[in-house]
């Protein structure tokens, strides 16, 4: 059984996810994938934007976060997806070499009236530069239940 | 000037982004590196799980409606990113070679109090397989003005 299942995520919990250096190329290439707009991918256009340099696609810090919640939490966990949530902010740009502080709150639970051995979870997950919010995302994750 | 500016973001204007076919191999890199959940990687995890089978990972199905909006809206336009959204809804799960449409629906739009020359637009934008819905995203974006 896996060591974080349904009954383990009550409203209140904060977890700590670690922190993520903003690499410049992944930063970069990921953009040209996903998200080619010119203040994510050259200096200048960067500077020349309100968003005041070259900085990263939302996608890519959301990603990342992602990324940090699999490596903290999922991977050992009885989590079966997320049908989404109700608020994606990305509060200020994020930018190549800044540090972000990735975690999570977990807001209310509830089980699954029609799949009794699943619970839905309400969490806010957070990535904060130094003392800016630099994103915030709340959503759904579906978890197995122990019992 | 670019073609799209906040004033042709009018309420109700529905846009066509496309269509993509979800590509087995970049879907299961996309999730090695950002959402490396077993299901996201895995045929025979991905069976077992509630979501029926190997899937995309929602940033993935999010960040190529993103890459489709780049390509036939803010390539042209006045774009100068987005502060989040409201709603990200990832109401299905989405399977390699499935075809997704993609589209938006302007919902609203105001000029910048602060900033006269910028205007928020409220566009939800929406990936559907067939007649299923499987992803919803609604969001602000920031745009130029052209007066």
């Amino acid at each position: 059984m896996a060591t974080i299942a349904y009954e383990d995520l009550t409203p209140g919990l904060v977890l700590d996810l670690g922190k993520v250096e903003i690499e410049r190329d992944e930063m970069i290439e990921f953009a040209r994938r996903f998200d080619p707009q010119p203040f994510h991918l050259d200096e200048q256009a960067g500077r020349e934007s309100v968003l005041g340099g070259l900085c990263a696609s939302g996608w890519y810090t959301s990603s990342l976060w992602m990324r940090a919640y699999c490596d903290h939490v999922l991977a050992d966990s009885t989590a079966q997806g997320s049908p989404g949530g109700n608020e994606l902010s990305w509060a200020a740009p994020v930018f190549p070499e800044d540090v972000l502080h990735f975690g999570l709150e977990v807001n209310s639970q509830r089980r699954s009236r029609s799949k009794p051995n699943l619970g839905l979870v309400d969490i806010t997950g957070t990535a904060d530069r130094g003392a800016d919010r630099v994103m915030r995302f709340t959503f759904l994750g579906l978890f197995g239940t122990r019992t």
